[in-house]
């Protein structure tokens, strides 16, 4: 007997029923903003992470060297991938160029609650374009796939803010000292939930702030209030403060206005956001880490040897969003669902397969014993796939010309003519014309 | 800029909407016949593969050592990964066990036509009874996904075979001779058709046989004639032929007998299968490889540690499979689908975005102007993505109150009361009614 692999899942059908749910609502949504599937490779050079997040990733990758001396990774993102992709095609494709991508990602981290080393997301981007309306639509995409989900704006918020905001109120704050590191007092704010006041203060003044410039400048972000930091702000957090109203009206326009919070506070960690950043919480506070987020990147492209291509995105995760689903009560049944049980009694295969043909040719999910079973061991086997409806073909009924239809819910029974079953299922019945 | 590996591959998004609509076809065909999908890990301990399949195996598994020091492989095939999930819950599943899982695999082979390193394969499987209903389900599941994909009789073929003829039939013309390496004469059977007439004698040779045996172990494959089989084998023989027949009875009774061929040349190279064997060819010849195979494998369960459970399963390969449909002209179309484009001109984004909304929670796919662009850019891009129909919202319209709607197929345009659209699209109109 062979163990899974730690930190790896097994997902058999029940629970696969529901995740397939949930994948499928999100990737209905996106369609319907006109998000197009791209596929994508489990292996790309590990260099390339390396040069996007820095040495010290390679800690957490599932990196190795091939049969052919390359050095190569699992894929911890997507975000790469796609950059590479739209560099590789860039004369080709028209653009704005509108992706979607349900995928596994591998890290190699300690396991915990709603984290795995072999994870899945959902990764929606926009690439070409700078436009509000962009930042609106991947804002309103992950609105309108969580309430089809079933989840309501008392389950959720969005926490929105603006990379820039913060950049430029740290420049204003501290004007031009050049000991003040920008990205490391962005990396703070991001913490700063996860943290003690003390401590995220110390980080503040190890990234260059001193203790007034810290205190002054978190409680600016506290307060959230636009027209105050606006006054406070040089031209890059007037313009930063101008284009997150702009993204919120058009969030507005999409109808997804009441999911949006201003939170100066929402910063995300990773250094390659330029723009608007959103973060996903529950709204509850029950489920306490954030679950998931995303934003504007509009150097990547460039920095991967592109043209200057604007950039925003977002990757609902599906462990963090069961989370909050389960946490909601609207995380889909995991059970199955099965149209039809033919049980057979007796030697009347033939009969019973030829049902079954029928019924699978109008499209119904439709079992059949297919292990010479007692009436009793089928009917329970019916029950466990969660069956509508049991057709019994039995020899006595056979001479009859007669089949026995049971609906499971309930239990009701009837006989009809075996030639007539399932006849045509799509006629109009007398209960539909009546 | 980086280069992807070589063996892997990017699908964009026309490319990757024909092979959607083929995985999607092969899992609704699957989930009519009450196949439930399972998820599986990408990563599993090496040794799997080495006990299944011999240390050789390793040359061409992705195959490396994670940072807390086990030895993994991405997974070159999905069976040992489902086998040992059967095992690991083998009390709690209900049996019979039907599972299906489209997903990738990976080997570090040569990079020819059709042959990817990293390449996709739908693998439909039953644990859990040796009744030949269960093989016909594998068989008819296959079939009816290829018709489902537009293939007819005339496209393709499935060789169907049983292992223990071969076996038995060995050992009727060879007696209790030990030097005879049943497994190695049934590998050249496999290769018979690839390699010279010459080479595929010395290989049986090799295994054992004499020049006269060999002769006659051909003769009999070749002229297939069951009758003729059953005369000179033994009771493995016979009763292998007995299984054959009732699995192409109950291939009669599910309506694919049609496409199914008796083929004793047709061994499938792996020595895991016990059973039926069966393999599908393109019927004209002009894919020259099998397509993909499957067939019945009652031992494995047991050699990984389980209970004895007798299984059979089909894996039709993504790849393989695009070059049948693509000879057969019946590959789904490489474009974009879009129901509406909505076209901006000036300042009327609130009014489209109100549109937008509406079509989409219709479940409409709708692309709106997210990059500021000229109405012949917009006209072009709504080409590029074949929308269907493109909803001219222009501000001189809006001074009347009208939206303009254009049929991108017809290229008729109307105006409409821009309150009224889209209206209740799902509302019977007059033709409906008429």
């Amino acid at each position: 007997m062979y163990d899974r692999l730690k930190g790896f899942r097994d997902f058999y059908p029940r629970e696969m029923t529901a995740r397939r749910q949930v994948i499928d609502t999100l990737e209905a949504t996106a369609a319907r903003y006109g998000f197009r599937e791209v596929g994508t490779p489990t292996l790309e050079q590990t260099q390339m992470y390396i040069d996007k997040s820095g040495e010290d990733i390679e800690e957490e990758l599932y990196a190795f060297r091939d049969d052919g001396g390359r050095d190569v990774t699992l894929i911890p993102e997507l975000t790469p991938t796609v950059a590479r992709m739209v560099v590789d095609q860039q004369q080709a494709l028209s653009k704005p160029i509108k992706w979607v991508s349900t995928r596994p990602f591998w890290r190699y981290e300690q396991v915990q609650q709603g984290r795995f080393r072999e994870f899945y997301q959902t990764n929606v981007d926009i690439f070409g374009t700078a436009d509000p309306i962009a930042d609106a639509e991947i804002l309103a995409f992950a609105a309108d796939a969580l309430t089809e989900l079933g989840l309501t704006a008392s389950d959720f918020e969005f926490r929105v803010s603006h990379r820039d905001i913060l950049t430029g109120l740290l420049e204003s704050l501290t004007g031009d000292d050049a000991n003040v590191h920008t990205r490391a007092a962005i990396r703070a704010v991001d913490k700063r939930a996860k943290i003690e006041q003390a401590e995220y203060h110390g980080l503040l003044t190890d990234a260059g702030l001193s203790y007034d410039q810290a205190q002054s400048f978190d409680g600016l972000l506290r307060r959230a209030d636009l027209d105050e930091i606006a006054a406070v702000g040089n031209d890059t957090v007037t313009s930063a403060i101008q284009n997150l109203q702009s993204v919120l009206a058009a969030v507005d326009d999409l109808g997804v206005r009441e999911f949006c919070d201003i939170s100066l506070t929402t910063a995300r960690g990773l250094d390659y956001y330029t723009g608007v950043v959103f973060e996903c919480f529950d709204a509850t506070g029950e489920v306490s880490r954030s679950v998931f987020g995303g934003g504007r990147y509009d150097d990547l492209i460039e920095n991967f040897g592109g043209q200057p291509t604007p950039a925003v995105g977002v990757a609902p995760g599906l462990a963090p969003l069961s989370l909050l689903c389960q946490r909601a009560g609207v995380w889909p049944a995991e059970e199955l669902m099965t149209d039809y049980y033919i049980l057979t009694v007796g030697e009347t295969r033939s009969v019973a397969t030829r049902i079954a043909r029928e019924l699978r040719a109008s499209e119904n999910t439709v079992e059949i014993d297919i292990a010479d079973r007692s009436f009793g061991a089928q009917m329970s086997y019916a029950d466990s796939i969660n069956a509508e409806t049991v057709v019994i073909v039995g020899e006595r009924d056979l001479e009859n010309d007669e089949v026995t239809i049971k609906d499971m819910n309930s239990g009701d029974q009837t006989t009809v003519p075996v030639d007539a079953f399932p006849g045509d299922l799509d006629a109009p019945t007398y209960e539909d014309v009546a």
